[in-house]
């Protein structure tokens, strides 16, 4: 074949918008996944606090491009690259040639040296992860309504996030909004609104990457929320008794890591230099350092600004990535000269605090309160993909809003009957 | 206190339909199921087969009895009944003490001794099940899109379903439907219509509670939407390999078992006379015998008609039976004379047969066809709980109807990357 044939791996926003914009009559595309569908990660947290379903904000990838008779789309695990031979390495051993590669394979959790940590406080970044959080919140209650014995009813209605980003405070503030008003009336021998959660930062403020006074409003408010919100010490143990803040043991049954990212396994596939984090130290134009023919995109890779700031590992970020390097290879085929660096835009910053308020920062600009989680709310739905979608996020929300009802509150996995307290994490 | 306590256990059609039934100034009820939500079964293979979310054909039970504050909701598993204490026992070893018991606790699937079957060929009985026979449908065809070895690949695109009742022939007409059309644009190395549905039935027929008038027309049906119907051979093993039809062994990867049920261990709670399929034998006021004040009601009762034939295991007779238990509850506390015996009225069998036609038969009206299927589909939107599943089904069926799509085709299982072929039941 005389097509070039571009090989992408990872099928998050960086994959997804590369693969859109990569279209011409010499490539040929083959997208490799290791899950099937195409995840909206901003709203996984609503997913985890039961107010959106999980088909709600996933889209199958082949689903996608099915008008794309270039694209081809394979549900495979990568193990390797072997950057000598031009092939992409299976886990089943298959191997998968290419003219260009393009690694898009996000983040996963760190635990700061403490691997241990990760089954008793899951991390948020796949919906497997979400339907964990969600299942063991909605049994931590369940449990408690069972528990005679006080402390461990204490325990069981302790919920504690670690880590207080966007993703935690959104967490923190939808959990204290289910405890203390979504489902007050369905408990007969518990309250809920006895449930305690905690938020906890080891740096001084919530939302570090946010100006000081949104900071303080979004503690404010969390608070507002019935949220504990406990900044400036480090969590220093987690295990299936609870949380060790500083030197405090708080008992908990249900506690989300929130805390820390790290890339892919990207760069030791490439034997490519990386930073602490694990993350792929490319080129300004996203290559890999003596590699043309290769581009990292997306959280796992470490881009950096025009003025040496690093990249965010944010979705406008990785959709901006996926957008340019289209275009250089498309240049490239051309026969066009080479197009100049890579150029980051940030979009701003945004997060919702509770079920009603949310705070924005655009360069300066600060929106908060009612407004901005209006203004929240319809860019999210913009940047979901189909008017299926769409409507149905649109109307989940509306019906929340309107009733105050937590429709997706299932515990559909195999373990619903156990008790939360951490098994291994194959069983989970 | 005063009040009379009832105690249910199993939160389907007959418990809700009672819990529902059973309010009055005297009565608190306890509701104990082994999973948080109620399911509307008939619409189960719509789940499995990606038609529908999880979520619109569930609701958590503490919700729907959140306005009764008579009713106290308990997640727990029961273990057995103590009939000389009159207390529930659950896993736990928790007891709930009773005056009135009714055990709803349902059916599960039955293997004609061969248990072993079980993990090869999954029933359709639980969400669990639902996602469980969506992951593998969805995985035989990614594996096949992978695969390199026509006869594996043959064997991951063979879909077997053991079991012609309403349900077999459900997920046959929705999976043929599925491969020969809607995914034939996403697959590339593969031509999804090349796949092959049987559905195996021991009996002569399909349908055999229909009249052998919409048996035929139904097997027509499958024939047209590709489906090879195998009737008049029972299946003799089940195993990694595949499904063996009388002698003929059929390599497949993907069958589904919808041929036998069996009732929950609620005759052996009670250590009470059961028939063949383990239903307890209940009197014609639906009390167990010697146990004024234990009934049993739904797929794990064995109750007669007023002419001697069983009361088959259908959602309206478990409904029927809840409300009647109801009443005869409220006479007796009220000092009312006893009512008489349960009368079941059966009101039609109905199935579908692929995305837009199906077959009605009520004493001896017959309807067959797309009529038929609007029919169906307004009395099964009509039975759901609440507006929001109402208007989330319908929008979901309109917009497969107009567009084509199946919505939700999400892989979210932990063993989404592995292959099918069959862990033991505890990993799946």
């Amino acid at each position: 074949m005389g097509e070039h044939h571009v090989v992408v791996v990872g099928g998050g926003f960086g994959g997804i918008q590369l693969v859109h914009d990569l279209h011409g009559p010499d490539v040929r595309i083959t997208l490799i996944d290791q899950r099937n569908h195409h995840l909206f990660q901003p709203l996984l947290y609503q997913v985890a606090t039961t107010l959106l379903a999980t088909s709600e904000i996933a889209w199958p990838i082949r689903h996608l491009f099915r008008d794309r008779a270039d694209v081809t789309t394979l549900l495979a695990e990568v193990k390797g690259v072997d950057r000598a031979a031009q092939q992409v390495i299976l886990a089943d051993g298959q191997r998968v040639a290419y003219d260009t590669l393009v690694l898009a394979t996000g983040a996963r959790h760190a635990y700061f040296g403490h691997d241990e940590w990760e089954p008793h406080a899951p991390g948020l970044k796949t919906l497997e992860d979400a339907t964990t959080i969600r299942r063991r919140m909605l049994l931590a209650f369940e449990q408690a309504e069972l528990e005679e014995d006080p402390a461990r009813r204490a325990a069981l209605l302790t919920f504690c996030i670690i880590g207080a980003g966007p993703t935690g405070v959104e967490l923190a503030g939808i959990i204290s909004d289910l405890a203390k008003k979504a489902l007050v009336k369905e408990f007969r021998r518990i309250d809920t609104r006895n449930a305690r959660i905690l938020l906890i930062e080891a740096g001084p403020r919530v939302l570090p990457v946010f100006s000081p006074e949104l900071s303080a409003y979004t503690a404010h408010e969390l608070e507002r929320l019935g949220v504990e919100v406990r900044t400036g010490t480090p969590v220093t143990n987690c295990d299936a008794e609870g949380v060790t803040i500083g030197t405090e043991l708080v008992p908990s049954r249900t506690m989300i890591w929130a805390a820390g990212v790290q890339a892919s396994p990207a760069a030791a596939w490439l034997d490519a230099p990386a930073d602490r984090a694990g993350r792929v130290k490319v080129e300004p134009d996203l290559t890999v350092p003596g590699d043309a023919n290769i581009f990292v995109i997306g959280d796992t890779a470490a881009a950096s600004t025009a003025d040496g700031k690093p990249v965010p590992g944010v979705a406008p970020a990785a959709k901006q990535q996926g957008s340019y390097v289209a275009k250089v290879i498309k240049a490239r085929l051309a026969g066009r000269p080479a197009l100049p660096p890579f150029a980051y835009r940030h979009l701003g910053n945004l997060a919702t605090v509770g079920r009603s308020v949310a705070v924005i920062e655009y360069e300066g600009f600060k929106l908060k309160g009612w407004l901005a989680w209006w203004i929240w709310g319809l860019a999210h739905i913009y940047f979901l993909i189909g008017t299926r979608s769409r409507l149905a996020v649109a109307m989940n929300w509306l019906w929340i809003f309107l009733i105050g009802h937590h429709s997706a509150r299932l515990i559909t996995q195999r373990d619903h009957r156990r008790a939360p307290p951490p098994p291994t994490p194959p069983a989970e």
